[in-house]
């Protein structure tokens, strides 16, 4: 991360109380910051349970009112939270419209909204992408570099994740229409959109059964749909494999200090080009 | 790809005007002829949605005329591309027998031939394979590089995926006669073609639960099948990772400019044989 | 193949007319034993295909006494196949006894067995299993090596693939009990056989419909016991791959022909050892 | 394993009786040892058999009475077995807070229970954790070595089987509240914990039908969650098969006797390093 100097002025201008609030809400290497943390995501978790259960029938309606009271005091205490981002930020604008600070702004919304549009509260679900907080709690490193392997495995191997893709929507698109002239609407079949849906149901090897052909050429075809799903599905896991192996390798082969050649053998102790010992 | 004199003496001889048609429609270098690409695939992607549209009962029913309409205008436009893509080309013959000229000419026929096979127009989901055209506009030779290492690894073995299906085929249909001796017509199968239809269904762990065993030896063999499905799709996993693996090495490794032994270290600066510098 | 002298010396005291015999059913490399291969693969094919359609309803009420006897036809023709493959091996005893001369004699016994048990017909779908002798055909080579190589892969990786089964029947015996207890009779966990039959739908991911869990709890289980069935199928595609990989990494390495070196560098020109020319 | 004096000691001072009885319980390298786990396996696969039968239905109403002397009989062995091992053994206290002592000893409670709570016998399915030791009677190390394989393996890759199952746990929870808000009761999207149990019942492709889209839209966000969980599972195969390769290729590698350096060529004769021959 490089030192952005006007960032470090605006902070070091700040009174000592604002410096306080900056460290116990964005840092997390002081006590007290971590202890914000904890309480912050298990907060976040908890308003998440607090509007699944409203959601729930029978709950609702015996303990709705007190559901929806918790429901108001983690808003509130969020919103507190919020304000606090933006006072103790020296660029609060920077955190405005950055990707965690749209979702902390979303995260409060839908209860005020609520008293507009019924049931908005719902998406007040969104709470938990706030979760990927959780990461700074833990030992972050190592969790950044495992997402960030499969960060970079999955963009390398895009072009070939993109050509299966389109491979399939064809192959579903194709089917669906066979299907929908083949079994027509008796056995659910009865437009091309849903005979579409059908065939990724099928495809993907989920298969529902609300849909489900019955005639000899449907379920012959649905046959083979079945078996293209089940072997194809070698191709996608042989790029990203293949590509984790690769990036994993990278990561691990290493530059002699002496004279910078690529030692890719992980566990050699001396460079094989000019002998050095390594590490 | 090799140069074709017949081709370029014939290409040399158009008239100006022809010539311009044949950059725009099969050039993809020139900004019309990007244009030209761009708005074709807008077309085909917009025709396919409506003959889809046109296969739901309710908007049938409402907009039924003016989709067909829609459908013709586009049936129209394909036409007389298809025709200038004849007038433009140099070896007319060669485009309308290539795989892409025949499917050009079935992405119009089933509207003209509306008038006599009623429900024709589905057909014309064909057009779907046009979009294959859309890697011309996207940076082509990644996605080539992808799809056709796909390709090749696939290709390379498919000895192991001929034995692999041969396989399970047999699996299934032993399994699927057991089954309709075992269980019978009442819980559905009540033939062996239906049985066996069943058993792929299973050992694909599709799962439609359209058909499913009642009896508690039906029940064990069909978890023995499952088990058996579930664990044998790790088989075509291994080995097209395996080829995709084997192909991608290939291809990433180089020959020495000077003494052009193999170099498969893809980080090596010098050569290990000559001591060359490489790149 | 190592030459067994007996089997010669019995084969070269047979009459020309019974070395004709042999050569013609059990030989490949002449042109009536590759003609009499192809026959005999199509008869079995139709053969199969007869048994399964006598087994439709209403296909057998219409043509059922035809099919009957297109089916003796297939049977008295196997037969014959049989006695000339007795009568014209050198070792008819070893013939007799082997895997194939097993399934050829089985392929033909429900016919006969038919006058006396209704329905033994449907045991002919074991002539399926002749279909082996397709590879003998095909070129022959290919297939062996890719049928050996998964052979053994599979083979060498059985203990931790046993180790992996015996993981899952625990998990599924526990989850299935657990369930039982937990969700009763009324949404079909009505026996603890039942419910493992249940989990083992589940963990593999075939998911039928026809039991599943309605109280919460259940859920909640069958939630876990689904990811675990996703997450766990990387064990044994991950054990597979890492087989196949190795053995064919050991197939294609070969010997120096000079100081006889492992060479396993499969594109190396040159010995690394004692820079002999290779291949 | 590290010797420990104290237990050689306590086991020195024993009597012949109960060294003989230690030897046979705890002791697999003698013939009486073998004897008895063989004897101890097959009475723990039979007396969860009994439980099993117990809960079917019509076979409860039938030998009801003599399963439960069956299961009584076993249990009173077992409980013998149990006391054998406390008072056979050195460390008593470490056995009995060991894993398998207390799972010995939860083999046995049920059956006293169920004087007091109705139903507690199906508990004693838990004695299946006992079959663990079949791994004694088996050549031990294989096992042992492809079951620890599996272990590292899977530790190794933690950090990223945690990102892999947060990033699920946060899509099926966003997708199931989605559902909730689209769907609405009708089929049977009525909460949003059911609407999260049928996002995993998707997104793993079980797909069991009991819950399952009706509207357009619906559909639509469904099948891309079917081919985002379709497409998903190649990542945690990607890291296993990528894990268990690498401790594979560890495992496999050696020191060379003279120099130590490491040999990581599997095939290879003559240490790369000092020439010295290897093994």
């Amino acid at each position: 991360m490089h030192i952005d100097r006007e960032y470090l002025e605006k902070y070091n201008s700040f009174s000592p109380a604002r410096k306080k609030i900056h460290r116990i809400i964005f840092g997390y290497d002081t006590f007290s910051g971590k202890i914000f943390d904890v309480i912050l995501l298990l907060a976040i978790v908890l308003s998440v349970i607090v509007v699944m259960l409203e959601s729930v029938g029978n709950i609702n309606t015996l303990y709705g009112r007190e559901l929806r009271e918790i429901e108001w005091g983690f808003t509130i205490l969020f919103t507190i939270e919020y304000i606090g981002r933006i006072y103790s930020s020296p660029k609060p604008r920077k955190y405005i419209f950055s990707f965690m600070g749209i979702i902390d702004l979303l995260s409060i919304i839908p209860t005020y909204l609520s008293f507009i549009v019924v049931g908005a509260q719902s998406l007040l679900i969104i709470r938990l992408i706030r979760l990927i907080r959780v990461f700074r709690i833990l030992k972050l490193s190592r969790f950044m570099k495992g997402a960030n392997l499969l960060r970079v495995a999955l963009y390398d191997s895009r072009h070939k994740i993109f050509v299966f893709f389109g491979l399939i929507i064809i192959i579903v698109v194709l089917v669906g229409t066979m299907m929908y002239l083949i079994e027509g609407g008796e056995s659910g079949f009865d437009s091309i959109p849903r005979s579409i849906y059908w065939a990724i149901v099928t495809i993907t090897t989920v298969g529902y059964g609300d849909i489900s052909p019955t005639t000899v050429l449907g379920q012959t075809i649905a046959s083979l749909l079945m078996m293209i799903g089940y072997a194809i599905i070698a191709v996608p896991t042989g790029i990203v494999t293949s590509q984790i192996m690769y990036s994993e390798h990278k990561q691990k082969s290493r530059n002699c200090p002496k004279c910078s050649t690529v030692i890719e053998n992980t566990n050699a102790n001396y460079c094989s080009d000019c002998g050095a010992k390594l590490k």
